[in-house]
């Protein structure tokens, strides 16, 4: 029996001092789709039917990166230093080649891992995310919420999870409580939550990440490899307006964004994403 | 055996004395395609593999409105004036409901139908357009290439055409020559061309249409179709950036940006914007 999302033991792999946790599944031929997460988040916080989906035709590899959540070490201060954490990992694990898809904060990673080692790099997937020096965000609750937790769970809540990723509208909060009983559907062997080192690392890899170095779109115009941006049309977290510029500076990149919808557009639209992804990482263009 | 975009006949309607130009193909049931075209064009102007290839799941109609290439009468000055006759060529074939794909100024006009007859459209599909009171062309060359004709065959030329609707690199100038070809396939019963009159009239409402009309948004906020709204990521006839607007506006609005292409972006990938289509066209989002 194939594993799935829920069913999948957490594995490890060691470099470099850092024992990081993973889970791969899916086929098992194929260039590995490497998923890299959102602030806070580990490998139980990608939807099954998102992951599943993409393992329907792949490989699908989940991981966390050094310090985060059941990895072991320090979770670094800049974005650089997670590419090279990341890089470290995929060659541990005997891989030359993967595909990357990124979210929020994992988008930036993943940015800079296909920069920095563009040979391991086949095709780039960029979802709620932004280049550097990206426009922040105007919400007014968003630094309120995204720094709150639940006492009974340690995690984020409900309340502020719903109100971040996705919009206002009834469609859009549906869609939210559905992926969030998903996300909740993987009972055992779940990873323990990121500590207070990591959110703080984060925090100040995203603030270093808001600088820009010389010109905004030059790290850009060299990233060489086809790239799918995607975004719900209200993102509060990353503005939408940087998956544009995204878009208009990767050379190769096509976007898409979603109707009604917000940062966690990919969870609102978990079936429509994976086609599109799919799509994209079979594709010529 | 089914008539494809090369074999099938032009047929005629007439509707409040005008005679529409038209052809009709693809699968006999099913909500119809309805093809609204760019400046100057008519239904030769489309890309078979476009047509075709959307006519292989549902009926596909081209036609030319109110005075162009084939159909009789006089163009009018205003794109309302436009969705007017589009909306009598409609109901004189007897539909009650159409999806509707608009190019261009064709798209301004798909957008005032869905607007002023809201009944008539089930989805719509956008592709190289903008909102009213869009971002002007800024290009240096736009104006003479736009306006320019070849002596020999009273169009706009494959140069002109090329650099208008495609972008400088080698990927899609080629692109561009393979549609021109394809776009040439059809050799008997072809359109005539569009006269003077309605080169004039369809730029006079094309300065007309970048005037806003009280808040630039308010009319986008009314449509309550579904609808996906496309462009290359460099278009220099209606800049991408009216594709951006328009997805932030429109309530249902999904949007896809092409890399590396222009206004011509579902010329350029004909095979994926039909892929794309078809999804949101048989989709729930």
């Amino acid at each position: 029996m194939k594993h799935t999302h829920v069913s999948v033991p957490t594995e490890f792999v060691e470099a470099k001092g850092i024992r990081f946790a993973y889970r791969r599944f899916g086929q098992d031929s194929g260039v590995p789709l490497l998923f890299m997460q959102h602030f806070r988040g580990g490998m139980d916080h990608w939807d099954p039917m998102v992951t599943d989906g993409f393992a329907a035709d792949r490989p699908v590899i989940l991981f966390d990166n050094a310090g985060v959540a059941g990895s072991s070490g320090e979770t670094p201060d800049t974005v650089d230093a997670m590419a090279a954490h990341a890089a470290d990992f995929v060659r541990a694990l005997g891989l030359s080649q993967i595909d990357l898809l990124g979210f929020s904060i994992g988008g930036y990673v993943a940015q800079m891992v296909t920069l920095h080692y563009p040979t391991l790099v086949r095709r780039l997937l960029l979802a709620g995310t932004g280049p550097r020096g990206s426009e922040p965000s105007r919400d007014p609750k968003y630094a309120e919420y995204a720094g709150s937790t639940d006492p009974t769970t340690g995690e984020s809540g409900l309340e502020a999870f719903l109100y971040l990723f996705f919009r206002p509208s009834g469609t859009s909060q549906a869609a939210g409580k559905r992926f969030w009983e998903r996300r909740h559907l993987r009972k055992e062997d779940v990873d323990p939550l990121s500590s207070p080192q990591t959110m703080a690392a984060q925090r100040a890899a995203i603030a270093e990440w808001r600088d820009a170095r010389g010109e905004r779109e030059s790290e850009l115009k060299s990233i060489q490899q086809p790239t799918l941006v995607v975004n719900g049309n209200h993102d509060i977290m990353v503005p939408t307006i940087n998956s544009y510029v995204l878009s208009q500076n990767i050379p190769r990149a096509q976007l898409i964004i979603y109707p009604d919808s917000g940062h966690g557009s990919l969870f609102q639209f978990p079936e429509l994403f994976v086609a599109h992804g799919r799509m994209f990482l079979d594709g010529s263009t």
